[in-house]
């Protein structure tokens, strides 16, 4: 008999009351009963992400929300900037090439944050630049971008708009949307938002609307525009994903009652503790620096794979982590905190990554990891 | 946020499986349909208790399973002993007293086991007995009484039946009710059964139903001639507890691709691994023999309430354990990992223990009791 946890930067653990509110009844989105869901939703969107712009709703993985922040935003020719750091910096890359968007890229050694330097020194140099993509949180390497940062630069450029991939940010540290400039910020449904996969999320800033009214881009199902237009009345384009947004009510309450600060405060003192057990365990960050508390990178020990790693987690002790993407395959495995986690979820998958390498042949203290874990978790 | 851990010696956690079988729609017990699911159940009940006898179901906590052990067999004026090593074993007493019957009892030191030879001496003494009661696992101290050595005492008088409480006992160790002799095995649904409360499972031998045929006590509602004539029909005299039927049909299930003896070693692997664990830490178990594979009651270190433990424990981490009872209350603490325990359940009870220690000032090595556990658990 394993128990199963779920270790994996997305879909992360569903909280017993959203799963029983998400098994509740299917109801009809064109019924008046969904209207006051869909309402508080959308206020709930706004709390989380400190913004007072639309939050829309998307029937999409995060992907979808990443494709709509290219074309809605630029036209064929326009030329964009994106911050390649790890697989979903690329990702930017692809999207913008799709859409016929002249996109250079900051390359970034994977497991470095880009230095904001690099971006105002590359729209200095070209101020018709339309758009800067960047994650806040680059899941491949655990590495946080400095977001906040990168909107004093692109502040300073009327013509040019910020759009922030925070799909594993969002929820899990401060991202303070209007308050520093993020014109666009995506985030998805499985990660610090606790609910299944299914749901995209995108704020829009005024300068990024005004911005989008010029674009002439392939956008049905993506459209904006359109989404804000029936949004406002509490509803979608597209027929929604009712059960995830009657989850999402749930998400919101919970959230409250922790509240935002408490909520920041949590996960950053898991991910503290995961960092310092790792550490103590006699292992190495994969983050070189400023890591994302959303996920740990850790390196696999000298002669182990980190596959294996990886694979020994699930099978002898039922924990999904993830593993090494690319040239980091058996190189790294990953450790999410991020949402519905608490000490105890970090201090089983320190003990676990132990008895594994352990069990693996690597020489390692059964306890150390997990006793440094519980010392900064007792300090709460 | 606090996610909740369930470590009390009953009701222990339900498998998600379990509960989703009796989340589904309501059936009618009168019903064709229920007819297979009891049959099912029925079967399941004999596995687990490895005997050939009927296992009646009633819709009770354990302690109904224990007064129909009394009412149905004995008259008023007959003569029975009982095992008081714990307030379970007192229970005996208690019931005794309320039909008439006259008990004489074995009083043994709480955190002890019964020397059988004491029993075997009491039989000598007065062959009249007609019912031998003890504890498998005395739940409020942590300790096995070896009923299998009581069975062999016992099997030499011809007229005199042992019962069993098998309440914390049967599904965690080994219980061989047809080859050790045991006349009257009890458990509950809430302990190693992984179910919700409300259900009491009773075996009778040839042996006891011929006391029962005897008998002269008020039994109405426990009344287990009338069940067993029912229950071959796949009905239960009065209304049973549909749901957690329902449910038990999906435990034996889990149970039955585990397989006993895997399950019997895992439970003990986990009673191991915290007694051990407990050990390094510091703490002593307040079991001075024999403990319980179900429990693991630890003694307060000097200076600390016990009381306070097990309050910090459910404050500060969302953890319910147990006190201790009567004179053991401030004294020791209790901690289960029966029924739907893995490693990382006895890992988070350690962990927890351990800085619910540190923060009331006691001096423990982070990490000490978790690393023992850590090695034990590996080595499955």
């Amino acid at each position: 008999m394993l128990k199963r946890y779920l270790l994996a930067p997305g879909p992360t653990p569903v909280p017993p009351e959203v799963l029983l509110a998400m098994a509740r009844p299917m109801i009809h989105h064109r019924a008046p009963e969904f209207d006051p869901i869909f309402a508080e939703v959308r206020e709930g969107l706004k709390w989380l992400y400190q913004t007072r712009n639309d939050v829309l709703m998307l029937a999409a993985s995060g992907t979808g929300g990443m494709e709509g922040a290219v074309s809605n935003f630029l036209s064929p020719g326009d030329k964009a900037l994106y911050v390649n750091g790890g697989k979903f910096g690329e990702r930017w890359g692809k999207l913008c090439k799709t859409f016929g968007v002249q996109a250079s890229e900051i390359k970034v050694e994977w497991g470095q944050a880009v230095d904001p330097h690099q971006v105002a020194d590359a729209l200095k140099k070209d101020p018709s630049i339309k758009a800067v993509y960047v994650q806040a949180s680059e899941t491949s390497t655990g590495v946080s971008h400095d977001v906040k940062a990168l909107g004093e630069v692109v502040k300073g450029y009327e013509n040019t708009i910020l759009v922030v991939d925070a799909i594993t940010a969002l929820g899990v540290f401060d991202i303070k949307t209007d308050a520093w400039g993020l014109d666009v910020v995506i985030t998805g449904s499985q990660k610090a938002l606790m609910l299944p996969p299914g749901m995209a999320f995108v704020s829009v800033s005024d300068k990024a609307w005004a911005l989008a009214d010029k674009a002439k881009n392939a956008a049905f199902y993506f459209n904006f525009k359109k989404e804000r237009e029936t949004q406002t009345k509490n509803q979608t384009a597209w027929t929604p994903t009712v059960s995830l947004i009657v989850g999402l009510q749930e998400v919101f309450r919970i959230m409250k009652a922790e509240g935002l600060e408490n909520m920041f405060a949590r996960q950053g003192r898991l991910a503290l503790a995961m960092r310092e057990g790792v550490k103590a365990a006699g292992m190495a960050l994969f983050a070189k620096e400023s890591p994302s508390d959303a996920l740990t990178a850790v390196c696999a020990p000298d002669g182990i794979d980190g596959q294996a790693i990886y694979k020994n987690l699930r099978v002898q002790y039922g924990m999904t982590a993830a593993g090494g993407q690319d040239h980091l395959k058996g190189k790294i495995f990953r450790l999410s905190h991020m949402g519905y986690a608490d000490s105890f979820d970090v201090i089983a998958a320190l003990a676990a990554t132990e008895m594994v390498l352990k069990g693996l042949g690597h020489s390692v203290k059964l306890g150390s990891g997990v006793g440094k874990a519980q010392e900064i978790l007792m300090a709460k």
